[in-house]
């Protein structure tokens, strides 16, 4: 085993906590700093969350997103990789508890992200996955050809249309994401595929609580993106509250709509790591953090990204990469500044503009006042995600996925993985061939 | 839903079980003749196997090598692909049991294929992981990177050197493929990746029971296989017997080799669908069929494949892709000799030779009374396997995959999944920091 010189051991320490955009840029914005910095994750690689959705729908592989956080940090001398759970934080003793260790720290930043929100209904996670994982992704993809499968096998009429019924709970951009690609698969990819349906009986719903999908971006952006999703053949719900989610059905009100296969993109809470921290957190379950991001009352200690509820204008910054990348990298600012034995700095965020992909060539994009959508902003859309990529690999094999689909509207990773449950499969007999 | 015409009703049907290069390739090889075919799988791909160790060692994708069976067989109208498992076989009733639901048929091909054997140590399956699966290869995976990850973690020297001790048991091609592998990804992939382990630490173990590697291949191949694999830093153990398998050691007689990642490439045995046919199988559980192929007694019953015992020269065809190929497409012109009221022909092997990769730029190849090996045979073995993949997309992405591994000495799929166990890392403190 290698040992740390000692003139390693005397430099400060900081401990990032996520290996997010957040974690990630922070590290690496650390690197001519003197201290060692531990980088702490639960999974060994870096997850390109916003290209998530194009894994559960089969467009991706999951390593095209997924980049070794060692292989990503190889050259940066001053960071350690270390792979595990953190469980709690000890502001006090300055002190991470791991499910199975504990890690001490000069300076801490904690960048453990979100998760999915319920709304206090937990029990519909096990009908309606959410998108946040690998594992998630790998789930959700298992379900959609599973369904498919299912639908070949089943002689029943209804609950063979419920099997091609396909519902996304939540219209932001995920939630439109997923609609877009579950429209594609059923009407472009598979038409040809089976013997026993017709891929035209396909039914796709998108449901919105708002009055109107993409509800962060401008009215008309908002008409747009609905009108190109009606065009790939999705069914839009707006003001319609999901009162409960069932194996198979989803019930609006007085409305239920028999489906079998239902996605989650409606809400999102912090990561549980803040509750541990017996400060102040917001309803979404974030840490209500000081101008310079840190935590009111412990100066060394500084939250960044979804984690973070950072004021912004009148309302707070969004929670997507760019804001994510802006938090960290101030917050390691501020941790140099410390060690420089300088004050710290308030952090000012800097809208560069969001965009939403809808579909093939489709999308929109909104950069303050300038707002568009169609081929052209799916090109931006495709450009600024590729730019942000890490890995030249990445870049390459996801540009190659692209092509491929957009060239063939095939899926190049149409696999069901994961353990098949073949009894919830139709009972297979001669009758229904 | 489609229903099928009458006519199509008519057509005598025919069951293929297993959708492998045996299943496969029969099912293509009926295209033209007048029948009503469904191929059942209980995955909705067929899997490439000869490649699958480079999924378990990160070189490739599992949709790389693995190609939707409905894509596969789209436009082939008389093929019917149905995802579900096969239970057992009523030979008399011409049924097949599915763990829900039963087909007739009046045809039958099995092509199930074989599953590891621990001979009779069906424990050391827990500690000794094989590679038959999509989901065996990513298990292989987690456990490789897992184990460095652990390694990075552990100050305990001696538990330090276990983690980065791996052992291939089973010299076979398989075996000399994972172990080849397995030093690649030590002493090349990873050898920047750490800053608190050596990989010149790690420690890459073969073991054969017989007095040499790769026995089904000449005495000279074998030698040079062995000479290559010790260039990369394999040790190989020929001669040397497992009499036990436990979490962290692996006892030969007298001596026990202290190591916490064990990959088992020892012994096959047939799929146990063969048992429920109540007829004669040999001792690793394969049907002993005629030579027409078909199941003695049972005329309009055909296995192909690993599941067969097909007796050729002084021997029996070897449990390789060409061998599965020629007996599928074989057992599939008897079934059509069959509808045309012919009777069925002979089987005989022709043997196109064999090849087993090492490593880069390594290989032996054996094609009747030639014999090479080195780059000349590594070329031979991937225009080979390029070859046989199926899918465009496949190739063009194993083919980029091995390219860039090849130039930058990385793996594109180093990403641990599956479910951690976090409990089972060692503990972490700032004592090994």
């Amino acid at each position: 085993m290698i040992h740390r010189s000692s003139s390693d051991s005397i430099l400060p320490h900081v401990l990032i906590v996520g290996g997010g955009f957040a974690g990630l840029y922070a590290a690496r914005s650390l690197k001519r700093v003197p201290v060692r910095i531990t980088l702490l994750d639960r999974e060994n690689f870096h997850l390109f969350q916003p290209l998530l959705y194009q894994v559960a729908t089969a467009t991706l592989n999951p390593s095209d997103i997924a980049y070794p956080l060692r292989a990503a940090l190889r050259r940066q001398q001053n960071v350690t990789v270390l792979l595990g759970q953190a469980e709690s934080v000890q502001l006090n003793e300055q002190k991470i508890i791991l499910t199975n260790g504990e890690l001490m720290y000069d300076y801490l930043l904690l960048a453990t992200g979100a998760t999915h929100s319920y709304f206090g209904h937990s029990e519909w996670a096990l009908h309606a996955p959410g998108l946040k994982t690998i594992a998630d992704a790998l789930e959700i993809r298992r379900r959609i050809f599973l369904a498919y499968e299912a639908a070949e096998r089943e002689s029943d009429e209804q609950r063979h249309q419920e099997w091609l019924t396909f519902t996304v709970i939540g219209g932001g951009p995920t939630g439109v994401e997923l609609a877009g690609a579950l429209a594609e698969i059923g009407f472009q990819t598979l038409s040809k595929d089976f013997r026993r349906i017709d891929t035209k009986q396909v039914s796709v719903l998108l449901i919105e609580g708002k009055d109107r999908i993409l509800p962060s971006y401008s009215r008309d952006l908002s008409e747009k993106a609905e009108r190109q999703l009606e065009k790939l053949g999705v069914e839009v719900k707006t003001n319609a509250f999901v009162s409960d989610v069932t194996e198979s059905s989803v019930i609006l009100g007085e409305n239920s709509i028999a489906t079998r296969t239902v996605l989650w993109a409606a809400g999102v809470e912090a990561s549980p790591l803040a509750r541990s921290l017996n400060v102040e957190l917001d309803g979404a379950g974030r840490v209500l953090v000081e101008h310079d991001l840190s935590v009111p009352g412990f100066q060394n200690a500084f939250v960044s990204g979804d984690l973070a509820r950072v004021e912004f204008g009148d309302g707070i910054t969004p929670g997507i990469a760019s804001a994510a990348i802006q938090e960290g990298v101030h917050a390691a600012g501020n941790i140099e500044q410390l060690v420089r034995n300088q004050t710290t700095r308030s952090f000012a965020y800097k809208d560069k503009g969001t965009l939403a992909t809808i579909g093939r060539a489709a999308a929109v994009a909104q950069f303050k006042r300038i707002r568009f959508s169609g081929f052209l902003a799916w090109i931006a859309w495709l450009s600024i995600h590729i730019f942000f990529l890490i890995g030249f690999r990445n870049r390459l094999w996801v540009l190659a996925g692209w092509a491929w689909s957009y060239v063939t509207f095939q899926r190049g990773a149409r696999l069901i993985t994961g353990r098949h449950r073949y009894r919830n499969l139709p009972t297979l007999s001669d009758d229904n061939r």
